[in-house]
C-alpha cells in the first residue's frame, strides 16, 4: 500500500543514456528514455504485440523501438510504426506516465486512477543547482519495504551503533541529545542539536575542525523523499539553529520509492560545501556516505528478514521512535484518503430531463 | 498442457556416455542410458526403494544401478538385483518409457495413458545421415514455455531486429518479404523468398557469394520439432523455390520438448553443405547458429518474464503472426483430442447376451 | 514435526567466540553467546524493539547488545539497558532457552510448552574428554529433513556404494554382513560384524594393518543424536564384539538437529585413537570423515529433491531397512506422546470444598 496521487522519484537525469532504463515503481514496470528533442518519457515496459519489455529495445529519435519485431512507440505511448504493414492497429498503444525532469531529478506522477493528470507541480530541489554545493549520488536497491527506510532516516540515534566508522560519533551523546519533533501538513521535522560534541570521522576528513564542534541534524520528511541537513561548526563560532549558519554542511536528498510491497529504491544524493583548503572533499563525502548508507541497507534488510521470520511479533516503542511514528501516521492518513476517494461514486453525469408539460 | 500420444525428442545419441543422463520431459523426470548391448532405455528417474534419482547411480552392462543401496534395474524397469537379499520384492520395479534412436536422435513416446504403445513410428531425419552435409548441435534450456519458441521459429521477421550480427540482414527487407503460409494435417509451412537481397554475415563467412543473393527461408512446423531450411545463391543462378537448388544451405533441426509447463528444452542441430574453397565451414556455421539461438533465448526469456509481470495483458496481432497462430491452432486441436479421448468411456467389454428365446 | 521435551545439540563450544552465533533450531531462530563470566546463553534472535536479529549485535560482559539502537539483553532475556532513557519498558524482554555446555557440546532444551524446565539432565559424551582419543568436528547444513539422515546413519550397507573412496570396502561384504537390531526405550542399536574383510582406504591410511581385518560397526540411535563406534583389528587378534577391544577405533558423534521441517543441521565429531607409529592420524581421519559425510549429504539432498519431485510415490522396504524403520517408530511414538500431552487438560487446581454438614 502506497500513497497515490503523489510525485515519486523515478531516477536521476544522468541515468538516461542512449539505452532505455527499466525500473519497477509502485508495482508498475516502467521504461524511461529521452528523445532526440530532449523530452523525457515513461511508458509501461511491455510491447503490446508480444509482451517483450520495451527496455530490451532501442532508443530512437522519436521514441523507443521494440527489440523483437520493431514496433516504434512515442513518448505518449502511441505506436508510430509497425514494420512490414501500413495500417497501425487501433489497439497498438502502451500506457504512459507523466515524467518531469527538475534539478536533475526525474519525478513520476503516480495517480490513484489511471490517466489522471497531476494536481500539483513536482517538488523543487534547488541544492542540486546551487554553485556553493557539489554533489553526487546513487540508486540502492532494498529488499525491504519502504517504510523501514523512513524509520531509519527519521531516527538518527542509530548513528552511534550503526555508523561508528563514518558519521557516528559517541553513542551516548546521540542517544541523549536534545530532540524536537514538529509536524505540519504532510511534513514531519526531527531536529537534534549536539553542542560541544566530538566530530565523527567523515567530518574531520572533510573539514579542518579545531576540536569539538556544535553539531546539527535536521530531518525533513516528505511523503516521497526526505531532506536531511546535517553539519557542524567549531564550538561557539556559529548559531547551530540558524539556517544561515556557516561551517561544514552535508545536505542529503533521500528519495524512497517503493518498488513492490516488500522492496524499495533508495535514490540519494549528498551535497557538501567544499572547504578551500581541502581537495576532493566532494568525492570523500560521497564515498563515506555510500559506505554509511550501505551499512543501513545491511541492517534494514536483516531487520526485514527477521520480521518475516517472526510474523506478528510485537515491537516495543522507545523514546527515539517519536519521529518515525509521526511519519507513519502521515502515510496512514494518505492511504485512508486514497481509499475514501476510490470508494466515492463517480461524479454524476447531467441527466436529460423531460421538458415540463405545459398546458396553456 | 502438451499434446500426448506423440514422439518428442529426449536428446541426442552423443549425450549417452558411460554415465546416466537425467532430463525432465513433459513433467516426467527421466533417466536415460545405453546398455552394453547398445540398447537405449528411459526409466522414471527414481529408485523404488528410497527415491534416490537413478541418475545418481552407475550404468552397468545390464542396466542402471542405484547409487545408494545398489538395486539394479533393466531397460524394462524390472529390478534385477537387490544386494544382500535373494528375493526381489514384487513391487520392485520402475516405470519405463519407449525410447528409440534414429539418425542420432533419441525419440521418446509420450502416451496419453501410462504404458500404451506407440501408434506410429518415430520421425525420420535423414539430413544427419547424408554425406553432403556436416552438422553439429546442442541442447539449450529455456525458462519459458515451449510455444513461445514455436512462435519465434515460425516468424522469421524478427531476424532483422534480433539477429543483425549473424543471419539478420536488412530489417525492412525481412518485414516486407513475400510470405506464404500453408497447412496440411498437423503440419504448418511458412515460406519466404527474398530475391536480390544482401547476404548476412553468417552467409558471407561460409560461402563465397559474388554480391547480392536470392534467399529462401522454408519453415516446416511439426508438433514436436521444426525443420527449417534456409539458404541462398548468387542472383539468378538457381531457382530459389526448387528443392533441388544449389548454393549455400543451412538445414536446422529444432526440437522443442516441454520440460514443465513453464520451461522447455531446445534441442537443435544445424547442418550445412561446406563449400570446397572454405575451411571449417561446419564449425563456423555451428558457432554462428549457437550465437543466434542464444540471442533468441535472451529475448524469449525476457518476453516470458514480462508476461508473468503483466498477467492477462492483451496482445495485438500483426501480419507476421499468421504462421505462429496457425501452429497454435494445431496444438489446440491436439490438446482437445487428448481431452476427448481421456473423457471417453473405456472400450466396452463384450457382454454375454441371453440367447433370444425363439418360439417355433 | 519434531519430538519436544528433548535436549538437542545447538552447537559446539568452539563456535562461541567474541561474536554472537545465530542458528535456527526446530523452527526457532536462536542467538547464542557466552558472557564474560563464562555463562552460555540462548535467546530468541530478535530485538523486541525493531526486530533486528540480536546476532547482528555485539557480545558484551553482561549480555548481547542490539546493533541498531543499542538495547542490552542478559542471558535471562531481560533488558538491562535502553540507551537514552532511564526507564526500561516492562515488555522489553526476549524469550530465553535453557542452554548447557558439557563435553564441548552445547545442549539446548526444547520444551513442548514455552518456558517449562528440563525434566532430566543433558546427555554425557565422555569421549570428547578422554585423553586416549583425539577428535575434531564440523557443522553441516542439510537441505533435507532430519529423518533422512537418521535413515542413512542406521543403515551402514550404503557404505559399499556411496563411500568407496573412504570407509566403504566391498559392497557385497557390507550387504551380506551379519546384522543385529536391538531396541530398548527410546534407543535403537544396529550391530554389524564383518570378520576377515579388506580394510577400506581410511583404515589403512590411519593404522598399520597387516592384511584383512575383523571389523565392527555399532550404531546407537538416540532421539537427538547417534553414537557410532566403528573400527577394526588384525584378524584374530581381538574379540570384535568386546567393548574393550583394541585395534583402530573411529567414534563418531552425530547430532541431527532439525532446522525446519525440511532442513537440518548435522553436527558431528570424529574421535580416533592415534597409532603411535602414524603422524597426524587425527587430521587424516577428520578429513576422510568430512569427505565421507559430504558424500552422504550429496546423496541425501538428491534423495529429498527427488521425493519432492515425486510426492506420495510409494517406497519399498528391503532387509537393510530394519534399523531405520525401528528408529522411525521411536520418533512416531514420541510425537504421539507430545500430541497427547498437548491435548490434555491443564492440571486441576485444588478446589475448595464445602465442609460436610454434620448433624450431631
Amino acid at each position: 500500500m502506497f500513497p497515490l496521487n503523489q510525485w515519486y522519484v523515478a531516477g536521476f537525469s544522468w541515468e538516461l543514456s542512449d539505452k532505455p532504463l527499466a525500473r519497477t515503481l509502485l508495482n508498475n514496470r516502467v521504461v524511461m528514455f529521452r528523445t532526440a528533442a530532449g523530452e523525457v518519457a515513461a511508458l509501461e515496459d511491455r510491447c503490446c504485440h508480444k509482451s517483450l519489455p520495451l527496455s530490451c529495445g532501442t532508443v530512437e529519435e522519436r521514441g523507443v523501438r521494440c527489440g523483437y519485431h520493431g514496433l516504434l512507440f512515442a513518448p505518449s505511448g502511441a505506436c508510430l510504426e509497425v514494420p512490414g504493414q501500413d495500417r497501425i492497429p487501433i489497439k497498438a498503444r502502451v500506457k504512459s506516465f507523466t515524467l518531469v525532469e527538475k534539478d536533475q531529478i526525474l519525478w513520476i506522477w503516480m495517480p490513484a486512477e489511471d490517466g489522471t493528470a497531476p494536481t500539483h507541480d513536482a517538488p523543487d530541489y534547488w541544492v542540486h543547482s546551487d554553485p556553493r554545493y557539489t554533489f553526487k549520488g546513487d540508486v540502492f536497491h532494498y529488499n525491504a519495504p519502504y517504510q523501514l527506510i523512513h524509520d531509519n532516516l527519521l531516527d538518527l540515534s542509530h548513528l552511534g551503533y550503526v555508523h561508528l566508522k563514518t558519521i557516528g560519533g559517541n553513542a551516548k551523546v546521540h542517544m541523549n541529545a536534545e530532540l524536537k519533533v514538529e509536524a505540519a501538513g504532510d511534513q514531519v521535522r526531527v531536529l537534534r542539536y549536539m553542542p560541544n560534541s566530538a566530530p565523527p570521522p567523515t567530518y574531520t576528513g572533510a573539514w579542518p575542525f579545531k576540536g569539538n564542534i556544535d553539531r546539527w541534524q535536521e530531518v525533513e520528511f516528505n511523503v516521497s523523499h526526505l531532506n536531511i541537513w546535517t553539519g557542524g561548526a567549531d564550538i561557539g563560532t556559529e548559531d547551530m539553529r540558524d539556517p544561515h549558519r556557516g561551517g561544514f554542511h552535508m545536505r542529503g536528498f533521500h528519495a524512497i520509492t517503493p518498488e513492490t510491497d516488500t522492496t524499495a529504491h533508495y535514490m540519494w544524493t549528498m551535497a557538501t560545501n567544499p572547504h578551500p583548503d581541502k581537495e576532493d572533499v566532494g568525492q570523500l563525502v560521497y564515498e563515506q556516505t555510500a559506505l554509511t548508507f550501505y551499512e543501513d541497507k545491511v541492517i534494514i534488510e536483516a531487520q526485514y528478514e527477521n520480521m518475516k521470520r517472526f510474523p506478528n511479533a510485537p515491537q516495543i516503542d522507545i523514546h527515539v521512535d517519536v519521529g518515525p511514528n509521526r511519519a507513519r501516521r502521515v502515510i496512514e492518513k494518505l492511504l485512508k484518503q486514497n481509499e475514501i476517494a476510490a470508494a466515492a461514486p463517480a461524479p454524476l453525469q447531467p441527466v436529460a430531463q423531460a421538458a415540463p408539460s405545459v398546458s396553456v
